[in-house]
């Protein structure tokens, strides 16, 4: 397989990616964007989850939510937050002056109370614990946005803004578990159908720094979270295309999401990145989707 | 009508927006995704532009592109930029430290390279400029994405972010003059089918502070820009749902978007607000979609 550079520049040279300047935020055709379409209508139809609750967050959410939920504690080097401008018309004469020196006029903006999402299931915790008790037979919540994380790369499988779609199960331990455990398995099925080569494995998320690796490894020990790995950039390094995560009660705590019998509840997500299965099928099936097989296509675009 | 504050509790009691705890953050419901859908796919049909190039733009772009497209200049008050840390171990103990004691953490991050993105068309004529000349038959462009405002409100149709959909015209100064033309008056078409009592009127941005004034009264004069306003929040203030905007050689100069013979291309573009329509079609149709006059329902979900 090529370099993840130069699968980079193959696909802008074919206009399905177009730069920026930035590396990790990019432009979709047309094109790019009927495959997303068609991975996320195949998540509705052979994925679905009768009775769940569809919510759409916008790729910001209240910065409070991020501090809360720990998120800085994990991944400070992800996070991004908005900062504004809240002067008057002298303070804008200031910003336009520096900007015309080429100084950093940013440094007259102030933090809001705003963070860009970090991953889509963020919101939903908060929005949870709002409402009270969780009924015994649990609740599922299906959310999918575009999500931020700070981290600049030519692999055109790690952007800085990518799309989630992910199912949320809040419930009693042993459904939530099933829950996880039934998704590393329908996944398998879901992403083989597209013609993909699938593996399974237990995987940890970057946490950050010396502290991190601990709690990567505490991670892994416990097989809290497993990737579907589909090969894009090449073999060695296969790219997580979807994962399936069980926080045991770590949001749960946090938020203070209960039962309705007073006991905590666990929470679990399955995740599936937009962008990646996307990549993932230019990558096996080529760059012009009109030759891909018939039945990826069908998979796709049943009608 | 009751007043924007009640009419937003409303949309909470219905369930059709989720508080987030910061004004104009909210989720949506499956119910308020549906509808707009249903606009999205009425505009791609009845509305849609043959030869019409479909590009997709993540809701963060590159902040030189804010800083050269003189956004600062008039919008600073509303623009958003994006901050990380970027420190070792060290820096994180210390940030960690003032989460907790209640401090303000976000000092200890950096402006990073990137800005919210505040109209959809934003990216478009930096693409353009690198593409080098445009034929005389100019080019049009079809952008949609979430974009950012730092105005919160109390007004559902006031939101920090919102979805907006844009066609963008580059050409000849009267094919684009023309276009702008034809959309004030398709638009009117295209959203009166939906049930929407509508009027278009000359109408500026609005530009900050002082200076900001002489600028909006110059864009009034010279009539640059049309909005189609639909009554949601009260009769007495209408909404701009839709805006056709005529932008001369503004973004050409900045960009050096130029013609095959030499010349500065001239700029428009329509905008349509999918969360103001969406509004607007709860506000005068009801809460309960299923109830909308069948013609309404059969513009927006046909099959």
């Amino acid at each position: 397989m090529p370099t993840e550079n130069s699968f980079r520049d193959t696909l802008f040279d074919a206009g399905l990616l177009i730069a920026s300047g930035v590396d990790g935020i990019y432009g979709r055709s047309g094109e790019f964007e009927s495959v997303v379409d068609g991975i996320d209508g195949l998540i509705s139809r052979d994925g679905g989850m009768p009775g769940a609750e569809v919510v759409r967050f916008p790729p910001a959410m209240p910065r409070s939510v991020m501090e809360t939920s720990g998120y800085l504690k994990g991944f400070p080097h992800l996070a991004g937050t908005v900062h504004c401008f809240c002067g008057d018309d002298r303070a804008h004469k200031k910003l336009l002056q520096c900007l015309e020196a080429g100084e950093d006029w940013t440094a007259q903006q102030q933090s809001v109370d705003l963070a860009l999402t970090p991953a889509a299931c963020y919101p939903v915790y908060p929005m949870m614990a709002l409402r009270g008790p969780v009924s015994a037979a649990g609740h599922i919540v299906d959310v999918s946005s575009y999500c931020f994380r700070h981290e600049p790369s030519v692999e055109p499988t790690r952007m800085q803004m990518f799309r989630m779609r992910e199912f949320v199960c809040i419930g009693a331990p042993a459904s939530v578990l099933a829950f996880r455990d039934m998704w590393s398995e329908r996944g398998r099925v879901l992403i083989g159908a597209l013609g993909l080569p699938v593996a399974i494995d237990v995987a940890n998320d970057p946490f950050f720094g010396r502290g991190g690796k601990i709690m990567a490894e505490s991670q892994r020990d416990q097989a809290l979270k497993y990737e579907l790995l589909v090969p894009v950039n090449s073999t060695e390094s296969p790219t997580a295309c979807l994962s399936f995560n069980y926080h045991m009660d770590h949001f749960s705590e946090i938020w203070d999401l209960r039962m309705e019998d007073g006991s905590l509840a666990h929470t679990a997500c399955v995740g599936f990145g937009f962008e990646r299965l996307t990549l993932a099928l230019f990558r096996h099936h080529g760059l012009d989707r009109s030759a891909w097989p018939q039945h990826v296509k069908t998979a796709l675009w049943p009608s």
